[in-house]
């Protein structure tokens, strides 16, 4: 049986979305991303499920840097999840007043910070290194709540005190399946192309490279410019687009970023989980494309002019 | 005496920065970033001392959304600090094996995650306000160490475990001093300018405001895009680049991103703190421009053709 690893412990948002994407393998945790990520290219896992970006914190650092080095790894499927968080303390405690303690991953603490300003004042905040090991650490009486994934209630023998709790009531997490490279997904006509793409810095390389882009009417979905080896001024890119790897306009473009940079990693053509269908500039689609290329054939064997 | 408020308590990396800024001011902690800037905002300072970025963990949100909306901020100077820590300790502890708790902020905790599972494995890290309240937590005997700026160990009675703990030992913080709008700092000729520039989401929308730089020699040295309102696809777009708004390139760049652009937010002009000298392109100098607008002066005069 084929198997997931997931950024754990059970009872994560990221084992929600594992669940998500899941036919019929296998989930298994992992104790960090880079440990899920491991598990694929050592072969113990055949895919990964990790958090990608959030709404309103941005990029997780630790996927980025986790897919930016070491065996290529490639998405396949990707899932988005709404941040509504759960809080959860021991049957014990009676009255919010009591809890002294609140524990959770800082980027949960962080989607909470006003709910916690105003509900719990007094509390002090704990980093945990996830949501569900908040819940462990209540459970072990080293916390008296923890801010959750709902599903965390379903693994740890804690009473609910609130459900649905947001700072941001539309803030969603979006996670991947990452695989080695092997048979991409089919295009939909609703997909998202992802890239890293690291250039030298000069004036203009990355305006070359959006251009590359903007040129063949591709929507750019996420851009994000890290420091690259802790040097300001010195960046990677990684790029967002719509579109999937099998339509020509983004075969060209991927192969003009190539061209262009100093390295280019593939990280995959999916689906995208929203449905949002690529938008297709005029004269860009895949029958513009080959029909350019039809006549710029006959053109070169003599046959027409 | 004018004040600058700073991103407190007393004891922080923002601290250090600010005295490296001030003239003759008096420095006023201030509980948050978002309180330091609105003593500026509310006149009850006159400038304020906040963190932008950070080469290993990337910008500081809080900030970058305190200059975004509110009344308009403009740096006029920045500073540049390493990022290495001390490990403060309650002075009753005498042995690493007795430390059971490590508070700090948690972009501190980040930045000696390995060092921590090195040399602390068994300790549990708590989420503090800054690196400072993580001192003031030892010294009430909440927690039994700290991750603070070097700086700390002058204010707090506690015990200096280690020094100089990085992970990353180039990791550095950049710092900005913001004030009203008023008059810009002069030109140096090793300037950095900011801006926040808003598009609709469509392809090529950054492509052409990244070439309206390129295309005048004005190399881009951070941008950061952020989701808007909680919502993938929508950004807003924090630029830095070489130059200074004074010089004429900059200036018709500028011009031309507030053309294309549903907003564009000034975040200020003024000397790099690392001095390195902007990059200027052929034909794009000042007296490129200057002799250009007068010779198209004297064709529009009749007086030359």
């Amino acid at each position: 049986m084929s198997t997931i690893a997931y950024f754990g412990p059970r009872g994560t948002f990221t084992e929600q979305a594992a669940r998500s994407l899941a036919t019929d393998q296998e989930l298994v945790p992992a104790d960090t991303i880079a440990a899920a990520l491991a598990a694929v290219r050592a072969g113990t896992a055949d895919a990964a499920c990790v958090p990608v970006e959030n709404s309103v914190e941005g990029p997780v650092n630790a996927t980025l840097d986790g897919l930016a080095t070491g065996m290529p790894l490639v998405a396949v499927a990707e899932a988005l999840l709404p941040v509504h968080f759960s809080i959860l303390t021991r049957p014990d405690i009676t009255e919010p007043a009591e809890i002294r303690t609140v524990a959770s991953h800082p980027h949960a603490l962080a989607q909470v910070r006003q709910w916690l300003a105003d509900t719990l004042p007094d509390a002090q905040t704990v980093a945990a290194a996830s949501t569900a090991a908040a819940a462990v650490a209540v459970q072990r009486g080293e916390c008296d709540a923890a801010v959750t994934a709902p599903v965390a209630a379903e693994h740890y023998p804690l009473r609910i005190l609130a459900t649905g709790v947001a700072d941001v009531l539309d803030a969603r997490t979006r996670f991947l399946l990452v695989r080695p490279p092997g048979p991409l997904p089919e295009p939909t006509g609703a997909d998202r192309t992802s890239v890293l793409a690291s250039t030298a810095n000069r004036p203009g390389a990355l305006a070359e490279l959006l251009t590359e882009l903007a040129f063949r009417g591709i929507n750019l979905t996420r851009l994000d410019a890290r420091p690259a080896r802790g040097n300001f001024g010195e960046y990677r890119f990684f790029l967002d687009f719509e579109g999937h790897l099998a339509e020509q306009r983004v075969g060209d473009a991927v192969a003009a970023l190539y061209r262009r940079c100093s390295s280019v990693r593939f990280l995959g053509s999916h689906p995208r989980a929203d449905r949002v269908a690529d938008t297709i500039a005029p004269a860009a689609a895949n029958d513009d494309y080959s029909n350019a290329a039809a006549w710029v054939a006959a053109v070169q064997a003599g046959e027409t002019a």
